[in-house]
């Protein structure tokens, strides 16, 4: 049940506790993937969820900017402050829990929101009246989760499923030449770079000749039964806080 | 050209320094409009005037949730604080500005946002390197503007015709039999009241039985011309300040 | 009941939870107007209301610094932040609703404050343990709200009337001639200008010729027969908030 | 000079970098002297000082609620927080220098206010463009600064000589007996108390009896000097910086 | 060159823009291991590179507390919030920049901090005039990685090492046999838990028998070596931002 | 019993809910003396104290970076803002008393931290489930409280008996030399300087050469004396705040 869309009694005769935020990100994916790649992926994966799943669950409309100044030098990338962005999704998921929707799954799409989605789900069920947990999609697709790249097969081959005609297929070539093949300049375990302009020429990470939407359908079942699982656990689940030993 | 859809080596070989930044809300609209009606139409208007303006215009995606507590009462009213809201806005706008289009327009389709929004574009304009504006598109349709109220005759319309089926036709009359017909609680021109549950029982304010399809047309017709009037406007203004006395 | 000149003892004995709380600011109001216009101002209201009003209410120190950045090009012109201004206005209500005037009137005597008061006002009602309004005294004085303008005939007049030597008669006629006739730069519906340095020469809207000690007087009565309505009112209002639909 | 009386043209033909900013507190001073004593002892000694200078100051409104949280068991007494008490002076601050005020003496009249005061003149000074120390009247009174107290000797005369009548003279005896002898709560050099209430039963430190209206145009003499010599020598200092060592 | 230790006239003539700034916690490590394991084991690492490069490197004091709320379950664990942690890493790294030290990296010793130093170090090299990396030594040796767990063997062998005495080695059975084996409870690769206390009963993970003193120098001595390859790395980094595409 | 040495099961067998908070800061003491001084200084007093208490204490790891902008020209020196002090401050003092250690000193080793303790005490003391005072150890040793100065006699006596080795010896007549004779640079009470480099070559006030190991142990005593008798004072003290007048 989308909010969006939903008329307010609708979404009061509802009943349910579960709500999914889908967390997306304008930025850049390559010459051949769209600058809203990320959030079209986050709302993808959750409606897909909040379809197949068993119950009725609450769709919020996806945050569509994020924490991607590392992307700055690419034209159209827009970003917030880690801080304005953890405010904003506070904010957002204590209004969905004062209506009630106090169990709540941050569908992400984006790999620069990961951390702070995670900081800010733990203040949010320490310290307000909710229980919340980000869920990254392409973490969530087995063996596929280690060629994510950045405008790679992964997140292209989503697109190509999810919304036909999105992905760019006349600039894949382009695409997967003048990318880079890793994420990151590094020492050692340290990653030098700031910006994906430091290692990356076209803002692509990975091939993504390698994505078809036949791909992407698999990945798209893939995330969308892991976000089942998780919400099966967390509708059952004790939400009281442990005790000081 | 919209940020989502595009890649971002189409939004760098524009030639433009306007852009649009719709600015919705998800909010109660009483039980026969969407709560996501303000950004619809929000976005609807952005859109249009984007599509006719004869030259390009950049048009970012929507925000999703505003500044609406004062619709809390009602289920599935989502709402942001006004200081994480302004800095929401203002990060976007900055990264707009960053890649050259720093002349924006905050296309508004929520009354919450206004004074919000108009307060940010001050703030954009005096101090980051851009030029923004607050456009809310309800108050510029004409004589129409009188009879906004909430969730009322000019909302409806305009969904109906944006968004053909987002309105639940049946209960129009429910809508405005249990709605209001003013906005507020006043003592002479103090309004009393803070929450729109002090003073209408379904979230309704005015008769959203007046709407229509055509109505919703001759609406955007209106907010649509006058948004590109605005774009004309400000695409040639000098954008110096004024020097101290 | 005026805190500055009371004692703690004075205002302990005192029955009542009313309290009113002027904000000024300090501003240019043209060549003829002090700049302290706005607090003189709004302290006339709320004297006049005080002392006329059955009954008791208690009357804090004048707020002298609001937001009135937007007339930083004019020498004298004071300002602070939005966000400070309203950090600063909700501390003092709520050291005044701490020791029980908890229905507190915000006086108002300059537009720029005026969304930022209701701003403030919502948050202390919904947050804190007290209900407050903000009353901006020129829209209660009926027909004459339309001529408001700057350092107009209205503001000319009751400075005139209230703090008599205070206007420069013998710059009325040069106050008119310099100044303009509208406030703001329009593009229909949307104020181009943020600065009144880009509308108006000396810093003028209106033609405070027009304005007299008499009318003065009479502003000052339509003003405090209009708070003292709002006093009555408040004072028996039920504070409740309105329970979730 | 006085900003409040003065009209933006008279301010803006003086010749002066020189700036007071009075700042006071809306706090308890017993039962004997009124709650706006330090806002009204402040505002005496900074027209005092303008008044004999030889040369312009512009002065500014007074602040009147500073950090006076400490007293907040007696009714009447109103605070705000520090850092939106030094968000406040900052920004008045600032807006005197950006019209070419920028030697600022920020003269106090409340202890409380003293430290604050101190850490953001620093901040001015260092960050922004003016210089700003702090001045505290009753620091300045020679050998009588020993028997500051609260609402005791210094600060009643004072109201006595520059506001007669303010002061309740038939109160003095009941203030003085259930006043207390110091200020604090010791342990060593510790103050344990945060609140005045835990050391003084009507909110009086120190014996107000000695107070007369001579003695306080002894201290406001004393005071005005002292303020006159500090404006002298502020005038004339080199603002650079110094460098790195 | 240690901070704490010498005099600034030392430092002042250090030829070197080189600086470490260890970062630990003070948070439980089982009931074997000292609260202050985090710190320790950061200023071993640091210790032990900075004397080891070929150079001069000066060492900053250790930030004792940082975010490590997840442990609060456990008597003695301190902590600060995630936004306070970086304002304070910021400052520091800041005024170490004021000082030509402005190639800077951040030797970490606790998970909790690893994702805030990363953002707060993006935010340093972006916008300050400095270049911050965080460096998190158990990231750094090698296979030993994946043992981490905490409380556990790589912990608990580098304070054997490095802080003799310091491991209560009669309780390392009993640390092992009330600890859990795995770090979080998890659906997927969602980490459904929060707090430490839900996963762990003595708050150990991993099995600390394994741990030695002869671990923990070899661990010492892989980590040093990665940190001193980083030394040399960033000291001829070309610290340039990479322009807009 | 120190933190940073203790296991979490130690720390919870302990019955007491005194903690001391050891606060130092990182800055310029002249060419003799440690940038670390006022670090070292304030945990020799706060471990001086614990360990002579008869009953239990908890003691803190120390904070190594305070408010030293002003001494920000000599390299070497370290500082956070005021705010982010007082917030970290708070973070710690608030976790020990989560674990019921609720009764705090903050032991001082820095002039310029002392304010902030006090407002961040006070704070803490009013709102939060603790109680909290800071001691500034230099404040406490009689008589010689007034040869304070800055890298001076007392602080170089401390150092040099409880971290013998630590203080240049060969330096303390070029430290004395050019060093100044009092801190600031006054007109009347008022301190016309914000940077310690205004008014001393070498960053020294007062004469180091006073010092001695056995007069450092001497103020070791004295301070550690006076803390044990305020320990023993909070101890007992009923923390109840005073009711409202």
């Amino acid at each position: 049940m989308h909010l969006e869309r939903a008329t307010w009694t609708e979404i009061d005769a509802a009943e349910t506790d579960l709500a999914l935020l889908p967390v997306g990100s304008t930025e850049q994916h390559g010459p051949h993937a769209p600058l809203g790649t990320d959030t079209l992926n986050a709302e993808a994966v959750a409606d897909a969820a909040a379809e197949r799943y068993e119950g009725t669950v609450t769709v919020a409309p996806a945050i569509p900017v994020g924490i991607a100044e590392e992307h700055r030098q690419f034209t159209g990338t827009l970003w917030t402050s880690e801080s304005t962005f953890k405010a904003y999704v506070r904010d957002i998921v204590d209004s969905l829990a004062h209506h009630g929707f106090d169990r709540i799954v941050l569908v992400n799409g984006h790999g620069g929101n990961t951390s702070a989605l995670r900081e800010v789900a733990g203040r949010i069920t320490r310290c307000d009246e909710a229980y919340a947990v980000p869920f990254t999609w392409f973490d969530e697709v087995g063996e596929h989760s280690s060629r994510m790249g950045h405008g790679g097969p992964l997140e292209t081959a989503l697109v190509q499923h999810a919304n036909p005609g999105a992905v760019r297929e006349d600039r894949l070539e382009e695409a997967a030449e003048n990318g880079s093949d890793r994420w990151g300049d590094w020492q050692g375990r340290v990653n030098l770079a700031f910006d994906s302009a430091e290692f990356t020429e076209n803002g692509v990470v990975g091939d993504p000749r390698e994505a078809s939407a036949e791909l992407g359908e698999e990945l798209l079942d893939a995330a969308a039964d892991a976000l089942i699982a998780l919400l099966k656990t967390i509708a059952d689940r004790d939400l009281d806080r442990p005790a000081h030993r």
